[in-house]
């Protein structure tokens, strides 16, 4: 095993569930979390160590992995004072699985050649169900080389991984990602929504049409969800807006507009406004169910 | 067989496959089309026989099915002068699968009554593969019972058939479909611009993204047309439009916003002014590298 002793930094309902994996397969995993509760939570079930700054995290680790929430974190767990790249020794890989702009990818992996450190940004797909399982798709950027010596360690995290290019890459395939599921759950939303104003059976509706030229994961997984009222986070709606931003700014330095994105993005802003931003992307459906978007059309 | 003669009304490329399956399972089908060279090659493919006008098409049969092009084309072949409600024998159970509006359907579904007709709407998903191969979906509004005594038609054109409800009910479940094929299209196409607009390899992203949460029947089927530049119509976007219309048209009536429909329906809009309109759905991106979109946005 080349990489046994990994570092790892941030245990959220992801992280966590990537730490039990790793440990499950012989990894030697020393954990940091800012709130060192959910670290000590984590430690506790999987039996990883738990230490109480990124320096004893990295500092004898061959390879650090990082999942935290905003690229603000990213930047400030990498290049903060104390942070990975004041610690880590020489020669480490640095794998960012953090859902985070393409250019911070870009420039960390160039700041990160400085120091001797190689950094990977490979965000992944398949929320918490595939981390639990390892079936997540983990979509990787930085150097093919550097890909291929910590293969291991991905496959023990996914199923469908895939080295799409240079650094910021892996962070633009996620960005297309979220492009896709944005369409694919506005498009199951006003499905629904239209069957509920027409007097359909929602269900009836989606068992109809989910086979054919309107199926997706979104209809086949989270319309049932949609339909039973459960509205708690798989993936929490402000992490879903911070990707879009994202996608935005990108696509405002080249110029180009992506009307459904855009318009998938102002619906969810309006959800955080209204104090939904802790619940999963799937609670979509009550802004028009609270009929905002009937009565912002009156005005 | 309780409905072996069948009067058929509309042979375009979904008319003309639906008529070859019912020939070949052992149904007498009677044509007609208003561009009678396309009723003549079906009719010689098929061994259906062509006649010059709907009430030669109807006069015998058990059942009528109709699949034309608009609902100003259902109105005009159902209620027109010499249409099916002139010619059609009291009984006799009429289908019409076009893609029409639910408003309309309920309408001739109460003045066929008065005819002693019965009347189902049900529209199909699955385009031209789906009625060759008989794995059509066909969404059914109407009488239940009379949905009951024409299933064995249903089950020779298609696979996945639901009675939906009342009349009407039909065709709002495909207008349900259409805004979940409008949203999954504009991710596909949005996602797969970004990939283009960011250096990604399109269809190494689509294989990275495609088996997770932003799977789609569009990412699966229809994005490798949109990579080769296959533009051609599986599915026309004029034909698109009208759907799109339909919706937007009852959800005015019900005083709703789907603002992603919405926003589809805009730019498949544009296509049709700059003369797409004869072009298959997935032939979107081609708005997107005109760069129309951009430009827009600067005026």
């Amino acid at each position: 095993m080349e990489f046994k002793r990994i570092g790892f930094i941030g245990t959220g309902v992801m992280g966590a569930a990537m730490v039990a994996r790793l440990c499950r397969d012989g990894y030697d995993v020393t954990l940091f979390n800012r709130t060192r509760e959910k670290a000590e939570v984590t430690a506790c079930v999987t039996g990883a160590r738990c230490v109480d700054s990124i320096a004893e995290a990295v500092k004898e680790a061959d390879a650090v992995i990082t999942i935290v929430g905003y690229p603000a974190d990213v930047e400030q767990v990498m290049m903060g004072d104390g942070g990975v790249f004041d610690c880590a020794r020489p020669g480490t890989i640095v794998i960012d699985m953090t859902t985070s702009s393409p250019s911070l990818a870009a420039k960390l992996f160039e700041q990160g050649k400085d120091k001797s450190l190689q950094l990977l940004d490979a965000p992944v797909s398949g929320g918490d169900v595939g981390a639990r399982e390892g079936t997540l798709s983990i979509m990787v950027g930085g150097e093919r080389e550097v890909f291929d010596r910590v293969l291991p360690i991905f496959s023990v995290l996914g199923e469908n991984v895939v080295y799409m290019g240079s650094a910021g890459c892996g962070q633009h395939t996620k960005a297309a990602n979220q492009i896709a599921v944005a369409g694919a759950t506005a498009a199951m939303t006003e499905a629904i929504v239209y069957a509920e104003k027409t007097g359909l059976d929602p269900a009836t509706m989606l068992r109809a049409i989910g086979a054919g030229a309107a199926g997706s994961w979104q209809i086949s997984n989270m319309a049932p969800r949609v339909l039973s009222g459960d509205h708690d986070p798989g993936f929490f709606i402000k992490h879903f807006i911070k990707d879009m931003r994202i996608i935005e700014s990108e696509m405002v330095d080249r110029e180009t507009q992506l009307p459904m994105l855009e318009t998938v993005l102002r619906l969810y802003e309006r959800m955080a406004e209204k104090g939904y931003e802790d619940k999963g992307t799937q609670a979509l459906i009550r802004l028009y169910k609270d009929a905002d978007i009937a009565t912002n059309n009156k005005n």
